[in-house]
């Protein structure tokens, strides 16, 4: 928790005392004087516009959490010495908020991000927060740029939490200035034109993440290391790449997604594999909604329609030895990646070694696990399936 | 190199044609009207104060680098969408300015760092640079500042070169546009008391590198997560923490500082030894400097007054069962970090698995080759000995 600074009577010495969270009852609301244009849906491309506001939360180490305030998106002014530019004090979010058929906007399990957050901002000894705090000024700033959620279908408005370290001082250390910002940017479908499997590169001269490292954080500097394994695999043919951990070559992450693959045992039952959050693996909100459907379908209490009979969930290690052998023997069922962006992404060969393992696809790109649980999944996020996955933002 | 944007005659496509690199002739100088008053040289802290002037090169990935302008000291506008914040799209160089006795200002070895910061910059796909060309826009910057370099000996100014991502679209990928921008600092002498030899506390539960990673980078995304790592040190009572890296417990680095062992051997030689640049380790160029002086003496090209006459130098891995073996035996000669920052950091212990392995250190808190290596080394950068290291700012 963030903390207010005092005076130790006994040594005289600077020490940690009060506590100044965020304050939604606080929250300032300055509209902008020049509205923007909306961008057509039917020409959105991901991250590239942004919506009329954005939410701002100053921090410092001496008074805590200041008020919130949501004023007109607007470059942010920033000391050439803060240490987000040299040492990577950064953290971030991505979740969505939909247009439901009528009307009410609604975020998808904005808790679980908030959860995260904080998760995060503790690894890199920024300040922590009141989620619920945080999330109540999140959604005044949704209701304000409502107009900004895309009606059409699968469209929805991406929103982006980021906490950043401002002291201009470039020593190495935990920051004693913080700034949390939001921004929204409106997303059209990811696939406009139907499902289309992506091909993979398996990574194996490069790492994302390691043991004792940061990879389970959702941290920055996580990401910026990434871009050149993406471009490696850009230029062999490759939409992604699917980073390969250790000499057993143990699949990871897809890209920026959580994956999953789905194996046909001998005995006919199915089993839809993820790795486990064993410190190198992203605790993705949309890979713990697919597991939880997955598992409640097994469980009895929510059958999902299509979805196989004999099902059995694990999070366990899966190699690219084990996914090649069941492409060879006929029991790879499917593969796809799982985040808050693509929701599913399919895939339909990896490149490995020199050669292309092949994976089954259905004939409209989606397999027969992954479509019954994008169907559930994109079915609550926009508002037809009821669940307590949904915020609601404005009726 | 960068490269403008020109359209493939063939397919129409846009290709890469041209180059605008930096172009040192086409540098704008706009002084502050409000010169900062200097602070007082007792009074330095590292990163605290910075000089009135600011070097900037902007890039955009249509038309390469911008002509370079010196501009007042002052805060940045980055868009809240751009890729540093996000993605920690960032990597930075530190190396220092001296004032000389007859009054000359020299930067120490400029052209490390440089070519660092270009093998940086691909490491992330950053746009790189003529070194030389940068090299020459901080001369001017330096010369124009010049007075904010201390007199006293011991003093210098930091010069802090940093390339961030400022593109304002939130997908991960290589940025198309960048901003390069130079600040200084006034630095007092990292120990104003004499030596000081720090304990360290050698750290098993985080990692700084591993394998396939950026360890052998200087990027944003190597310093934020050591934050907590240094925490843990300090609550335990340590000053910096040692990166140990696998199971062997392999020494690596020291906080962000490269290490030197000094061991004896049965022989009566005495090997330094320092990590390998094996992928994880940082090629500083203090340590680079360290080695080129004790081959120097090993090779006769130029012995130092005081170093063993009986010397062996090696780049290889080294264990802390070695280290602690060593001590025990009676044969670990010194332990020490070096960096820009502090040039020499004499080490007096290292807590180890809930021990604390004692290193030997000399009377005035630097041992037998240490101490000829630093007053060699800080020789040369106050031009008290003459040098090609030295680069003359102004005379």
């Amino acid at each position: 928790m963030s903390k207010g600074v005092g005076v130790d009577p006994m040594t005289g010495e600077a020490v940690r005392t009060g506590t100044t969270d965020i304050e939604p009852s606080l929250l300032t609301i300055t509209r902008t004087m020049s509205p923007k244009e909306l961008p057509p849906s039917s020409k959105l491309l991901f991250g590239r516009n942004f919506s009329d506001h954005m939410l701002k939360v100053r921090w410092t180490e001496a008074s805590g959490w200041d008020a919130p305030s949501i004023e007109p998106y607007a470059p942010l002014s920033i000391l050439p010495s803060a240490t987000v530019l040299h040492y990577a004090q950064a953290i971030f979010e991505g979740l969505k908020a939909y247009r439901n058929p009528n009307g009410m906007a609604t975020m998808f399990r904005p808790d679980k991000n908030m959860e995260r957050m904080n998760i995060s901002a503790q690894r890199l000894a920024l300040p922590t927060f009141n989620g619920n705090a945080l999330i109540e000024c999140i959604r005044q700033l949704i209701a304000l740029d409502r107009y900004w959620i895309p009606k059409e279908p699968g469209h929805s408005l991406y929103i982006r939490p980021t906490l950043i370290g401002t002291n201009g001082t470039i020593g190495i250390q935990p920051p004693n200035e913080a700034l949390l910002f939001v921004i929204c940017s409106p997303a059209g479908p990811y696939y406009p034109q139907g499902f289309k499997p992506v091909p993979l590169y398996g990574t194996t001269e490069y790492i994302r993440a390691a043991p004792g490292g940061t990879g389970a954080y959702k941290l920055a500097a996580n990401y910026a290391p990434g871009v050149i394994a993406q471009k490696m695999a850009a230029e062999a043919g490759y939409a992604q790449n699917l980073w390969l951990h250790g000499p057993e070559h143990y699949l990871t992450e897809v890209g920026t997604m959580n994956l999953f693959v789905a194996l046909k045992g001998e005995d006919g039952v199915i089993e839809l594999v993820t790795p486990p959050l064993d410190g190198m693996i992203l605790p993705g909100v949309t890979r713990d909604s697919v597991l939880t459907l997955a598992r409640n379908h097994v469980s009895g209490k929510k059958r999902l329609a299509g979805l196989p009979e004999k099902l059995k969930v694990s999070e366990r290690p899966i190699t690219m030895g084990e996914v090649k052998a069941a492409a060879e023997t006929r029991r790879l069922v499917e593969l796809f990646g799982v985040g808050t962006a693509c929701v599913i992404t399919p895939v339909e060969r990896i490149g490995y070694l020199g050669s292309d393992v092949v994976i089954p696809t259905g004939e409209d790109g989606m397999g027969p696990l992954s479509k019954p649980l994008w169907t559930e999944l994109t079915g609550i996020q926009t508002g037809e399936i009821e669940s307590e996955w949904n915020f609601v933002v404005t009726k």
